[in-house]
């Protein structure tokens, strides 16, 4: 990683971006609609929600995906999903990608749109749009910062990041910004995430990169399964560092993909770090699984698991629910040759107790992070996941929000 | 079920069946050694755990089933599950069933074996063989409130329930008992369940029926895939009411398999009823799935979303969660077909909010227990499960509950 400097700012931070986030009352008094702008034509990478029932954002950024070439801009609203809306909120989608186009003065296919908020309530349009036309109005290179903030639902703190790399001597840069309060989000535990990027990478490359980097990284913090119909990343490149297009024959590829991976990483464990009522954080791997498949059966099994958080969050070191989670995720596992570390301290060998770590193991659990690494020894199957305990104000929050 | 008469009494409600439960100090001061004998050989069918961990005695009991013909008793302990416990563990659970026998003067392949409690742990051999020798003294045609008070680990209540119906002209009984506290059991989710009947039984016939049975009754209930390495039903048939054996071409295989049903429901809704911090039961119900695995995808994806057992808590009908975890489950879902009721009250109709229902299904959520039932519109699987909402007192007796 030497190679990826991290600097400040998030997604305007590359050449060729603008942004803003403004206050449109959809959700009260805070900014709730965002806008970014790339000033040329990008290429745009999106990973979208694998729900069966698609938030109405989903199948416009699909579609337009699909059949567009470029795009110039992406409109975010935080406050209404625009899920469960049927046609009208496809309507309602498309209008805010036509009237984003016209105020920017760009193609109307060449904009997408993102929603984030309450499902199955009607967009307020008319204060959408007075939105809108606010944002264009005060797209600034310096405006990340108050997009970061706009698309916040939950969330207690903005989340974004930019990286520098130098590709074909060129000084190439990568933001990003995300929203989405923990491992689960109340809010349809939506997570929208945004990367950005001057440097010059083929359309084909750009997804592969892009599907890459979120699966490890995104996709190991959403271990819940509770996605949302609203799920979503997007990644703009507009060439204008000036390198040579990327692709994975470009000697700059390896560089790129790790400084990509960076950003949505660390987008990632800004989650985390903001998770519901969390009192701890836990990076639970699997190594010596079957396959990599059962590692991440595995893994998601522990993380997930609802007598596992509590345990952490009453500090207990209890390893029999870590390896009865390992026993029914579905991953091939052999008893006797099950080892389990709290980090340094080996809680199980060969499927067994070891003697005499309980107290070390007690201190351990008195950490606010810690690693739980189980090895089951049958292969070189991997899988790390990040995630929290679950704690009473997990409860409080969650009980507590209301439709 | 009208031919299903409820009686008194659990497993030595039918006939040639003694039991008893004693303290051994395995656990403290209660009860912890229990004991269900038949007067005669019995043929025994049963179900186990999926979890790839196995306790002790579920390896042991594997092996008899598969071994042996008929059996004549089954021993328990609670406050230890003899689980990740080695070779030592084995041996420990053959030597339970020796003792057993040898008091009982039955050859030892006829016992099995059961555990439950803290994993991880040798077994306490000399107190467990102390109360073997205790029980085998105590054995009572009425002994069976004592043993279902002996099985008990976090559980508040004793479960016991008992069944009689006609067959051939014969009295026949069904009783049973079972533990475990709730959807998730803090002591590794352990569920037993025991099941007792005079009836003569095919032994294939009788596998059939407690297949049939668990799978609509305790299976409809483990709904959070938190399977426990001990998980165990066992039904002893002895045949001392006098029919002639039962198999599906009997005309009273009908009315013996729905009493069987009858039996293990009860005893699994009793045990969502003592569901550990509960305050609300709730009946999930998928139909118009477009398979029956769809269904049962769907409804446990609802009833284990935390989301969603939070949001009951919460007395909010937030059916965005439930619409979002039918989504993600991998179920067949066409959004516009979705209809969502709770009890009588539609909330969802097309996929999309009903109007003015609020404050109708506000009410609906300040009951103990309603049912919510998603309509997929798709084809005719459906799938029932039984489910509690997640409280702040769930959290607080997991996260306290120590190794």
């Amino acid at each position: 990683m030497k190679r990826v400097k991290f600097i400040k700012g998030g997604v305007t931070a590359p050449a060729g971006f603008r942004a803003t986030g403004v206050p449109a009352r959809i959700k009260g008094d805070r900014g709730d609609i965002s806008m970014v702008v790339s000033d040329v034509p990008a290429h745009v990478a999106g990973t979208f929600t694998t729900n069966r029932i698609l938030g109405s954002h989903v199948k416009l950024c699909k579609a337009r995906l699909k059949a567009g070439k470029v795009f110039r801009a992406v409109v975010v609203n935080s406050g209404n999903a625009n899920a469960c809306t049927g046609p009208q909120g496809l309507r309602d989608a498309a209008a805010m990608a036509r009237l984003t186009a016209a105020e920017l003065g760009v193609p109307a296919g060449q904009v997408l749109v993102c929603s984030t908020g309450t499902i199955g309530i009607p967009m307020p349009m008319d204060r959408v749009e007075a939105g809108i036309r606010l944002a264009a109005g005060k797209l600034s290179p310096t405006g990340g910062a108050a997009a970061a903030r706009s698309i916040m639902t939950t969330d207690t703190v903005p989340k974004e990041v930019a990286v520098e790399i130098r590709i074909d001597g060129r000084r190439v840069r990568i933001g990003g910004m995300a929203k989405g309060a923990g491992m689960i989000e109340p809010n349809m535990a939506t997570l929208l995430g945004f990367v950005t990027t001057d440097a010059a990478v083929d359309p084909s490359a750009l997804r592969l990169a892009l599907r890459a980097a979120v699966d490890r990284s995104f996709n190991c913090i959403t271990v819940d399964g509770d996605q949302s119909p609203n799920d979503t990343v997007l990644a703009f490149a507009n060439g204008q560092a000036g390198n040579r297009p990327l692709d994975p024959r470009h000697p700059g590829w390896a560089v790129f993909t790790q400084a990509l991976h960076a950003v949505t990483l660390a987008l990632a464990l800004k989650i985390v770090e903001d998770g519901e009522g969390a009192t701890k954080h836990v990076t639970v791997t699997v190594q010596g699984a079957r396959s990599e498949a059962d590692a991440r059966l595995a893994s998601r099994a522990i993380a997930n698991s609802l007598l596992v958080k509590t345990s952490w969050f009453g500090r207990d070191p209890n390893w029999g629910r870590v390896i009865d989670a390992v026993g029914y995720s579905g991953a091939a596992v052999k008893e006797g040759r099950v080892d389990i570390w709290y980090d340094a301290v080996q809680a199980v060998k060969s499927g067994m107790a070891t003697r005499g770590a309980l107290q070390k193991l007690e201190q351990i659990l008195r950490k606010d992070r810690f690693e739980i690494r189980v090895d089951l020894h049958l292969g070189k199957g991997a899988s790390t996941v990040y995630t929290c305990d679950c704690s009473l104000d997990y409860v409080k929050i969650n009980a507590e929000y209301m439709t």
